[in-house]
């Protein structure tokens, strides 16, 4: 199969022409194509451009509406709740990001709300912004229905990411990232528009039997991480992203994957912590436990592999299919 | 092996006047002994009275200080920072439990930053107790070295329990408690106590070969929960618990489990939302998830075990090896 090679400045303007030609505002677009490319560049092609086609496609038919503009209100001294009024997420995001510095440092901590909301995508880049502005931050979101509860059959649950970062003295931020799935919903959706097949472990079709075909494991559900120790974790998230936010459950939000139906109206929670609150040297500390793990031989930091990634990205260019570039461009 | 039967009040009688003979405050042998007896009574017996005699053990030697009074401070609005003194964590946990209601209305999110503390025990309980008092809440506890990062050989994590709970309207709160290794260290040492093996699966010896031997296992490592990223979870919870909270991580605490070396001197945070704070009606959005849960053939609610276990219990009290029990009172 043969690729493009594309600058990160390329890629992020064709995204956003297309998103654009597709009824979404030119701030949005711009919102959107940054959070894409960004994915791309770490390497989480399933939160990357593999996206473009359907995201597009919603915004035609105002799955997404590409045109809201978030809002925020603050309940509490410590809360923001912002209501992404069912556009795309990173707008929303953003908005909490913007926000949440401020709150936070003010109150010791802080918690902000999406309800109406959509795809997170990856859930590491709005901590590790965090990160970047001094804070400790989780993320938590839901996503349309992918997960079975233990022993039941049905999906109650999304892969619903959990996503942490925190400050470290002298070097990048530590960034954990991690679906509830044993592997992220988005793998599944690239292999499907590579046409190439599965590995084993990663889906059940949607009979409950393992399967290699993309197509049959997105109809069907995926495999948690850790058996039912994962499932008790994304009802955990569930219950955090979207019971609490007033958004919509997995089993009640359409598909992030087509532009079928109401919009998914899904939810995020982010909760920020001022690290130098307590009086400990926090970030040296954190720095000391990421000194022990890389001394460890044959361990390293979670994340070492996206910076990398993301650093030979801004060097030498995104890789992307000539099929999806030639998609993107025609939409 | 032939056991004793003894009624909530006697078993916490008896674990009180153990812990007073060896060092213990009456106020805090009695917070000790009801939370041990409470894991015992939810069918959790590795965080049960199978820790007594070494509590005991470590009280008697000053490892943990029996006679310590939890302090709270409060560096900002939504912050309660709260040394354990190295005391046990059960009365520092009280002081958390005991401040976090009101803070949390007021701030709509608050936390409890518990540093020089010891074995967090049932990470259940404190949040199903916030739950009771209408808030959602997490809890994050570092423990010893016991999970190696994904890659390496040498225990940098503790299983590290991440807890959580929350009101729902109508029932029970809905409690989540899962240690990040596959199975709870706890249930090691009482099978050591017990004189069976483990199953296999569960650890790996010193070497980093999977072991059925208790004992060999204590010396080894646990296996993680969902493999590499279950080992991030561990890493997450060890940032927040003890790096944030400025206690001491897995590697550099001592072991819970006898009464050699200085205090554990580990950390729990624990994170409180009022669930009323964002307009919707969260509680009946929990309840409904909940049903969904129930209506689906094969499954169930976690915890719904544990709360039949606990009812049985109050019911008909405790059943206790009687091996344990002479050992108690021989304290």
């Amino acid at each position: 199969m043969s690729s493009v090679r594309l600058t990160i400045a390329e890629a992020e303007d064709m995204v956003a022409a297309a998103l654009e030609r597709s009824g979404t505002s030119a701030v949005n677009a711009r919102s959107v194509a940054a959070a894409l490319v960004a994915a791309e560049a770490d390497g989480l092609k399933g939160h990357g451009l593999s996206r473009v086609p359907t995201y597009a496609a919603q915004a035609r038919v105002g799955k997404v509406d590409g045109r809201a503009i978030p809002t925020a209100a603050t309940p509490r001294p410590g809360l923001v709740a912002i209501d992404a009024a069912h556009g795309f997420a990173y707008p929303a995001l953003a908005l909490a990001e913007e926000r949440l510095p401020d709150v936070t440092r003010r109150q010791g901590i802080a918690a902000a709300a999406i309800r109406r909301s959509h795809h997170c995508g990856a859930a590491g880049h709005p901590v590790e912004r965090l990160a970047g502005a001094g804070l400790v931050s989780l993320l938590f979101a839901n996503a349309p229905a992918a997960i079975a509860p233990a022993g039941g059959a049905r999906a109650l649950f999304g892969t619903n990411p959990i996503a942490f970062a925190c400050p470290v003295e002298g070097r990048p931020p530590i960034v954990i990232d991690l679906s509830l799935s044993k592997v992220a919903r988005g793998n599944v959706l690239a292999a499907k528009q590579r046409g190439e097949p599965i590995p084993e472990g990663w889906a059940l079709d949607a009979a409950g039997r393992p399967t290699t075909d993309p197509v049959a494991a997105l109809a069907g559900t995926m495999v948690p991480l850790g058996d039912a120790k994962g499932t008790v974790l994304a009802l955990m998230v569930e219950l955090l992203a979207a019971g609490l936010t007033d958004a919509r459950y997995a089993s009640e939000a359409s598909s992030f994957l087509d532009a079928e139906g109401a919009p998914p109206g899904t939810g995020q929670l982010v909760i920020a912590i001022d690290p130098d609150a307590f009086g400990g040297n926090a970030s040296t500390r954190f720095a000391l436990l990421a000194e022990m793990i890389e001394a460890e031989p044959g361990s390293r930091l979670p994340g070492s592999r996206r910076l990398a990634l993301r650093a030979a990205a801004r060097k030498d260019g995104l890789t992307v299919g000539e099929g999806l570039v030639r998609e993107i461009k025609a939409i």
